[in-house]
C-alpha cells in the first residue's frame, strides 16, 4: 500500500494521542510513588510509571518534528492546556484504589500492547520503531496487571467485589478507545496505524478471557458512554492533572535543571 | 503609646500573614462548594470562604500600598510560590471530614475572632479600619463553628469519635498561632498588633469552654509540634493549593475577566 499524503497536522494530532495517553496515565501511575500497597507494588507503579513518560517523550519528539514550528517535547508536555491535550478520558480518571488502578492499567494496556504491536508494522519507519521499543514494556504491564486481575477478582470476597466495582466503573470509558474519527481514518488509511476495529476484536479476546478468569463479570452498560477526550473534551480531572504537573514550568518559565 | 518606626518589610511581613491565612483556610473552605453534607451546609461553607476571600483581599490590598512597589492584591495572591506565603500551617492542612473541618473552623476562628477584635483598637487606623469590618463576619463564623463542634461532639458515638480524632489531628499545629517572632515583636510595640500571648488567653478560655461542652477531650500532645508556616516553611499540601489556585495567572499572565 501506498503512504497517502497524509498532512502534518493529522499526523500531528494523531501522534499527540499517542504522548498524550502516556504521559497522562504515567502521571496518574506516578501518584502511587511511595503509597503503594506494599514495596514491591510501589516500585512496580514507579518504573511503569517511568516506562510511560519516556514513551510520551519518544511520541512528543517525533510530533513536535512533524509539526515543525520549533517545539520540543518539553513544551508539549507543560505548555498545553487541557484542551489541547488529546488522550482518551480513561486515562485521566483517578486512580481509585489499587484495584481500581490495575483494573484501568488492565483495561489500557490491552489495547496499548495491541496497538503498538500493529504499529510496529507501520509505514512509517520512525512510528515503527517507537512503537517497537515501547511494546516491549507495556507486554511486561499487561502481563503483571492480567495477573493482578485475575488475583484479586479470583481473591477475596472484598477484593473481588472491589474488583467488579472498578471494571463497572471504568467501562463506560473503554469504548472511546475504538472509537475512530476522521483523524484515525486518514492514518489507516495511510497504512501508519491499523484500523482501531481491528484492535477492539483483539483486545474483546483478552478482555473476555481474563475477565473469565478472574471471575468477574463483563457489564451491562455502554462502553461509550464517555467520549470526546480524543478531541480535546475532557474531565474536571485533567485540569487538576495538569495544574499540578505544569506548575513548575508555569511559575517558572523556561527553567531547566 | 506612641508608635514607633516600624520598617516597611516588617509591617509587608505581618499583613501578608493576615491575608495569607484568610487566603488559604477562605480556599479550603471553598472547596466544600457542591460537596456540603447538606445544603445548608454547603451555602454556610461557601459563605465563609467568600468572606475570608473578601479579608484577604483588604489586607493584601494594604501590604501592597506598604510595600509600594506595584504590587496588587491579585500580583500577592497568584504570583508568589510557596515560600512566600507566611499563612500558618493549621490553615493549609486538608479538609477530611466536615467534623475535620469545623474543627479546624473553630480552632482558627477563636484565634481569629480575638485577634481581629483586639486589632479594632490598632494604632494605625487602616489596620483597625480593615479589623473592623472583618470581626463581625468572624465573629458569626465562630459562633457557628463552636455550635457545631459541641452538637457533633456531644452527639452520637460516631460523631463524637470523628471529633476527637479532628482535635488529636489539629492539635499540632494550634500552638504556631502564638509564637511570636521578630515580627509580632515589633508589631507589638508599635501599638498595630496585640500581645500574642494576650490573643492565647482568651483562645484559651473559648476552646476550654467549648470543648468541655462538646464533652471532648484536650490533646495531651504538644501544641507547637508543627509551626514554620507564618516563616514561610510549610507542609506538602500548600504547593498543591497554589498549583491549583494560580494555574490560571500562571498558564494566562495578565488574564482579566
Amino acid at each position: 500500500m501506498v503512504a497517502l499524503d497524509l498532512d502534518r497536522q493529522t499526523l500531528f494530532d494523531w501522534l499527540l494521542r499517542l504522548g498524550d495517553n502516556a504521559l497522562i496515565l504515567g502521571h496518574r501511575t506516578s501518584e502511587w510513588c511511595g503509597h503503594g500497597p506494599a514495596l514491591e507494588e510501589d516500585i512496580a507503579l514507579a518504573n511503569t510509571a517511568l516506562d510511560l513518560i519516556g514513551h510520551c517523550q519518544m511520541w512528543y519528539t517525533l510530533a513536535a518534528e512533524v509539526e515543525g514550528k520549533g517545539r520540543t517535547a518539553d513544551n508539549l508536555a507543560y505548555l498545553r492546556d487541557a484542551i489541547q491535550f488529546k488522550n482518551v478520558k480513561l486515562v485521566e480518571l483517578p486512580n481509585g484504589d489499587i484495584g481500581q488502578t490495575m483494573m484501568r492499567e488492565f483495561l489500557f494496556n490491552a489495547f496499548h500492547f495491541e496497538l503498538l504491536t500493529a504499529l510496529t508494522g507501520s509505514t512509517d519507519p520512525k512510528v515503527s520503531e517507537i512503537a517497537a521499543k515501547a511494546v516491549k514494556e507495556v507486554a511486561y504491564q499487561l502481563d503483571r496487571a492480567s495477573d493482578l486481575v485475575v488475583r484479586l477478582g479470583d481473591g477475596t470476597e472484598e477484593s473481588h467485589r472491589r474488583m467488579q466495582a472498578a471494571l463497572d466503573y471504568l467501562w463506560p470509558y473503554v469504548g472511546e478507545m475504538f472509537l475512530a474519527d476522521a483523524t484515525d481514518d486518514a492514518l489507516a488509511e495511510a497504512g501508519i496505524a491499523p484500523r482501531l476495529t481491528d484492535i477492539q476484536t483483539k483486545w474483546e479476546a483478552i478482555v473476555s478471557d481474563t475477565l473469565d478468569e478472574a471471575t468477574l463479570t463483563r457489564p451491562d452498560r455502554r462502553p461509550d458512554v464517555h467520549t470526546g477526550g480524543k478531541q480535546g473534551r475532557h474531565t474536571e480531572h485533567l485540569g487538576y492533572i495538569l495544574a499540578e504537573m505544569q506548575f513548575l514550568q508555569r511559575a517558572y518559565p523556561g527553567a531547566e535543571w
